[in-house]
């Protein structure tokens, strides 16, 4: 009997693709705030947690969601106000942004051990620069929104960076604070890990289907074993 | 056979006690960037979902839990500096503050049903009178902070509410969005409702024993006949 054959790929240790806020930096609440502030200055006053739970999400379905909600009608030009609003918004907040506990070491723990890594985020490339700086990895793989046609929880993002690795994304770890990571997670066939770092519980990235939860990156750091790599130096 | 007798109470409605910061107004996000900010003043970088899970307990306690994570020394003098600088840049967010969906109308169909209720928070008097204003009920029936020894999780707020309304605290129902009002209102031994207006998640909510989970006082008011309350006028 012949039929194809398949090399078993043992002992490769995955590689990351990471979110960037809520993930590897602390700046979801101030999203969410400069959402809230961009909302108010077009009249439409969303409640604050419905924002928290949409932030993640394309910007785009962001505000088809936002439409639905509050029954406004969203033109190309309103999106690009309300967009433009919350660059603002967010610019009075970055003050107050660091990364999250572990982070750095987390990057600096894969280099050592010579895992792949990579950050893909639905926000802009001028929102994610500065946050590569914060993080001292200005030179990171980095695929933002403006890179590929559609955002979380659509897969681009993750199969686009899984690209720029040279790997599959089958063989990628996902990690993501919020459950729009987790699902795109999943259609991009990699495993996901949730981070409660911004603010979902627990149990909404459970049922998005995170195979693993930790705290924030530094809880991530002194569990890497679990989900594959080992001896980290 | 003859002993005590109980005479079995159909047909009274409860009483209810509400906290306010997100469940009544939607202002939890707006406290948790500035406790983030007045931390930050003290030099403690304490990542926002930490404080935003410890938002709604007794500022005490909030300040011990602090000292707890952070490893922080924290005596009297740099509790009030922490609580101070929250004050003044909670003020700051003010102007984004609203009520929460159907709030108002919940409380104006709670009078209308001849239902008692009050409103019993965490927060400072200071914080809390201009919430009341906002909510259109500023002779509202009102425990702060300031009137008790212990704040949430302990039951005393609650407690000294029923006792304003002359109702058994275990014939109230108390609605809350976080996990502390939950464990206060089990202390109490009053039903506690859930509202996810606070940006926890559900299972959280449950788990700390709420009785039932609505996404906001709007949801609540739909739903009233769940939880006692027949022919809202």
């Amino acid at each position: 009997m012949t039929g194809p054959t398949f090399e078993a790929e043992v002992d490769e240790p995955p590689a990351f693709v990471f979110d960037l806020d809520g993930t590897l930096i602390d700046s979801v609440y101030q999203h969410v705030v400069a959402w809230h502030d961009a909302l108010r200055q077009l009249g439409v006053n969303l409640p604050v947690w419905r924002i928290h739970r949409r932030i993640g999400m394309s910007g785009g379905l962001f505000v088809e969601a936002l439409a639905r909600e509050t029954g406004m009608a969203v033109d190309d030009a309103v999106s690009r106000r309300i967009s433009r609003a919350h660059v603002e918004a967010f610019e009075r907040l970055r003050a107050s942004i660091a990364p999250l506990p572990g982070a750095e070491a987390l990057l600096q723990a894969l280099e050592r051990a010579g895992v792949r890594w990579a950050i893909a985020t639905s926000g802009s490339s001028e929102v994610a620069y500065p946050a590569l700086e914060l993080l001292g990895v200005p030179d990171a793989t980095l695929v933002t929104r403006n890179e590929v046609r559609h955002a979380k929880p659509d897969p681009d993002l993750f199969l686009v960076a899984a690209a720029r690795l040279h790997v599959p994304a089958a063989r990628c770890v996902v990690v993501g604070d919020s459950v729009w990571d987790l699902l795109a997670a999943r259609r991009a066939r990699a495993l996901g890990i949730g981070l409660l770092s911004g603010g979902y519980g627990r149990d909404e990235l459970e049922r998005a289907g995170a195979y693993r939860i930790y705290e924030d990156p530094a809880d991530l750091l002194s569990h890497l074993d679990e989900i594959g790599v080992r001896q980290v130096p």
